[in-house]
């Protein structure tokens, strides 16, 4: 059984002064938002800045003047984005982001990049931009052209393992694993201390995480089965800084870091990366929104041959 | 403009005992076999022991007991392959191979793997198998399932070449280039001496050749276009031999080699790949119709970090 982990992303940014704030809005808007692009609130944490709600198809995060939201799957998030574009004023928007990676079975999707955007720009005008090549891993990025400077201390971290090891996605799809396991497994309390945790396994596997502290957060999403694994992090904490533990355990063939307004990141990489993968792509660019993003692929290169994995009928991975 | 340059393809072996020979069929039935796919027959060349045909997609190739056909764009193979399972009577079939790769847009395809070889499941037992992982380059293979043992003899070659460098994919996309210039350029002459040569210039850019003499052939496609470029070989010359002329020509980011019992592969591999490319897939396993098959994917560890792809809104490379 195959499933689509890869996420599309939207990041929007209000004007506080002149609209009461996102966090005034009720979860019965939020559960109407979501229902857009087909997903669902499974449960939800929150504190003074932040309310964070787990979805059936991964993540929202509503603080006081801006959302993130991640959905994973064949969700159609563009239609939430639009949800949100009709019910707030257009004037009270300050800055609109769109993101979209490659994905495992992009046929499958109800929509590409292409078709979002063009959606989109019924409503707000925007640059589009991709980072990475076509045939390898990419991310599209679309944001909204306006005035909006962005503060160099608003930071994005994102970490996407593909591929992870065979032992790694065998311990994930191990069945009736509990949530206290997966989370010692990801050793989320090193990780995450003092952080509040809301958490999710899906069943026959599949395993959702949101914490925040304070204005910090982090939300994990593990799609472990064998042949199309994915686990992405994605967080205004440092995940430079916490990949090697990430990979140590996660042991991927191919991970991709995307970087908002992380201004060490050319330096950092070689330092932080371990010596048995190379780099597929690097790309760094400065958005018109004051965003220095920085996206880099890297792979693990195979030295022995592996066998094909074999196919049923339907084109799926067999007897997983 | 982007366009798909990767192929769908097929090779069905016939008992030419008991039927007519594949090369009794008259180029009225071929044109109905590629408008199937939604493809047009261009023009064609012919020796004792094959016809081949350029195609408005790509390439057929007949010789007495067999057919080769590859599609490129959004035709649609599989149908194709049907409509000479219709007409064929199945005892006289010993064998189907049916191929797919990765695509650039698969989401524009009018149906992935999968559904492809359920079509095919309705006529022959089969097997499939993915060489090289979902989220990289990858061939799905699908072959019937039966007694049919191929020649040790019998053997392919496939290079496919993706990212080719920006000097090639200018003086590929130059206006006007002429078909002398591009066989100039590919080092047609060296490569193929003494072949029967056919082949197109489309427009506004891409290229397609045909190439036979006796029983060999050799076939290029040429996607020259910037950020989706693609060019293919596929012969039963080879082209293990011939890569690093060829590497030398296009200078991909990125390379694919898969052979059908080429014995040597693997040792071959290391003392034939330049040394700036690493494995990223290293696939081999023998079939039950006795092909011995190999898939290696290559690509270019990038070193320095490079601008984004701006895209327009349609989600396309801009002002290429």
């Amino acid at each position: 059984m195959y499933f689509e982990g890869s996420e599309k992303k939207a990041e929007i940014v209000i004007d506080s002064n002149k609209l009461s704030l996102l966090s005034d809005f009720d979860d019965t808007f939020w559960q109407q938002l979501v229902s857009c692009c087909n997903a669902q609130i499974l449960s939800s944490i929150s504190n003074d800045q932040c309310k964070a709600f787990l979805l059936s198809e991964s993540s929202l995060f509503v603080w006081h003047d801006r959302l993130l939201i991640l959905t994973c799957g064949v969700t159609h998030l563009v239609n939430s984005v639009e949800h949100l574009l009709k019910n707030i004023p257009h004037q009270h928007i300050k800055q609109v982001i769109y993101q979209r990676k490659n994905e495992y079975f992009s046929h499958e999707q109800p929509s590409c990049f292409g078709d979002d955007i063009q959606l989109l720009a019924k409503y707000i005008d925007g640059w589009a931009y991709r980072f990475g090549e076509m045939d390898a891993h990419h991310n599209f990025v679309f944001h909204q052209k306006n005035q909006f400077i962005a503060a160099q201390e608003d930071k994005t971290y994102e970490l996407l393992a593909y591929q992870i090891s065979e032992q790694a996605s065998k311990t994930l799809t191990t069945p009736g694993l509990s949530a206290a396991t997966i989370r010692q497994f990801l050793n989320i309390e090193q990780l995450l201390p003092d952080f509040i945790i809301d958490d999710f396994v899906f069943q026959p596997y599949g395993y959702s995480l949101n914490a925040i502290k304070q204005e910090k957060y982090l939300t994990i999403h593990v799609t472990p089965q064998e042949g199309s694994s994915y686990v992405s992090f994605e967080s205004n904490l440092n995940l430079i800084e916490l990949a090697p533990t990430i990979l140590a355990i996660l042991q991927p063939a191919s991970f991709d870091l995307l970087t908002f307004n992380e201004f060490d990141f050319v330096e950092k990489i070689p330092e932080i990366i371990p010596a048995n993968y190379v780099s597929k792509s690097l790309v760094k660019e400065t958005l018109t929104n004051g965003y220095f993003v920085c996206f880099a692929n890297f792979i693990k290169p195979q030295l022995s041959f592996n066998k094909p994995a074999i196919l049923d009928i339907t084109g799926e991975n067999h007897a997983l």
